[in-house]
């Protein structure tokens, strides 16, 4: 079996690093001409699906979306998952998981076991209870040859202060949840390219957190912040350094806006551009 | 209409402080004789509920252990949450959600929505990304009549480096959200008890986070780590002071394993308990 670290390199290889959000906020649902409803959310997310397939490797629903619209959310959603598996798309469910003991395990075995309904490829998780706290699902994943995003430095101003905290060891917050998931990959994938990850936004100064991109080298980075969110795709070695070969470049609406009509054309065009700047 | 805080004091006065988990473990099933099935975790729920109905007044479903089943699960959650709205029982779901902007604001939604399948009385969010990523759904509890529990200080010893960490301002990251909350509460519920809680676990120092429980009354606490975690009964007003009364004591274990045929006496024996305790 291979390791999410060994599909990814592969991905990245055929059809580059670009990654399409399915993110059916209900005003995107309008836009497309869909119900705000757990039928709208299917469609949206097949047609979606569909537009990458072939053009790109990987998808990123965001999972609130689907939730909101309760068991019949998550019933659309799962055929998404289907279909995904289907067309040899990678799958980051974009759930944010976090707890403890048993019950992040039970996170972990709904999103990365072969053959659950909720099947993906890989999950983001968040750690406010300690990276210790979700050793269960990482073990998990790599058993299952899925992989793991833990939240490190987001995009996002209102996490500044915490992500930047310092803890009493010196490390801020962020680096040291980098330095658990780098320390996990050397142990886990040696001189691979690791299968846990970590979420850095494009719009950061690593230097702020305490965080050097050349010694993380060969764990993935799931990298929102492109497009709509305001760093451009040529930016990408300038912004992860060593690690822009290993950074998973998520875009959302500047993708979904294409509308139905224009949305394969907008991911062709998209993932040439960031295959073009993987040099 | 009533906001949450109220609410919470009203079934304060009339049946007591506890609060049971609905944690259907897979180990719990098998002894509960229930299958690891959508159908096991349904049983299971509805008969806590049925266990509470009368004897307590809160429930806090573990959702993990229901997306472990995909969308059956949640629609086996959904009948759950049902059947606590019928019976006049208070339910906090625990889900630890958070995220940013939109999505955050869609998983208030899916919770905090009056008439939505997953409709609860209150869920529990992780603020990783600042307490001002999730102002939405606190705005969205506010105006539902609902309520949200920030993770601060949890009871687990691998969040202790992460929680105390220090920020820029001096405050430890649980102390900072801790001010967030309560300072939310001032602003939307005055001299009333708030509806935005906190949780802080029951084996926790707060004096380690500079925590100080006399200026926080008034704001909910979600209180875990009683029965099989470590914490008495008996210690209530001992561990949180001024905010005991203020206290959601919750257990799950030492009361799940009394088994179907023995949960109904074990929750009215604890439930007294909590209650002697109130003073």
């Amino acid at each position: 079996m291979k390791s999410f670290g060994q599909r990814l390199d592969a991905v990245f290889d055929s059809v580059g690093q670009l990654c399409v959000g399915i993110d059916p906020h209900s005003y995107l649902l309008s836009e497309w001409g869909l119900p705000d409803s757990a039928a709208g959310v299917r469609q949206f997310g097949l047609a979606v699906i569909e537009a990458v397939a072939g053009r790109a490797g990987i998808v990123k629903p965001q999972v609130a979306f689907f939730e909101r619209h309760g068991s019949a959310g998550y019933r659309a959603l799962e055929e998404v998952l289907a279909a995904a598996r289907q067309a040899g798309i990678m799958v980051i469910a974009d759930v944010k998981r976090g707890d403890l003991g048993t019950s992040v395990e039970a996170y972990g075995q709904a999103w990365l076991t072969p053959g659950s309904p909720l099947e993906a490829d890989a999950m983001t998780m968040v750690a406010y209870q300690g990276t210790g706290s979700i050793e269960a699902p990482l073990a998990l994943a790599e058993v299952n040859g899925k992989g793991v995003f833990v939240l490190a430095a987001t995009s996002n101003p209102e996490g500044v202060e915490l992500q930047q905290a310092v803890r009493a060891d010196g490390r801020t917050v962020a680096a040291s949840i980098v330095d658990d998931v780098v320390g996990w990959n050397a142990t886990h994938a040696g001189e691979s390219t690791g299968s846990i990850g970590v979420v850095l936004g494009a719009t950061v100064d690593f230097g702020d957190y305490g965080i050097d991109l050349a010694s993380i080298a060969r764990t993935p980075v799931l990298a929102p912040g492109f497009g709509h969110q305001g760093a451009g795709y040529s930016q990408l070695s300038e912004i992860y350094g060593a690690s822009a070969p290993y950074a998973i470049v998520s875009a959302s609406r500047s993708i979904l806006t294409a509308g139905p009509s224009g949305i394969a054309n907008a991911v062709a065009v998209q993932a040439r551009e960031v295959l073009e700047c993987r040099g």
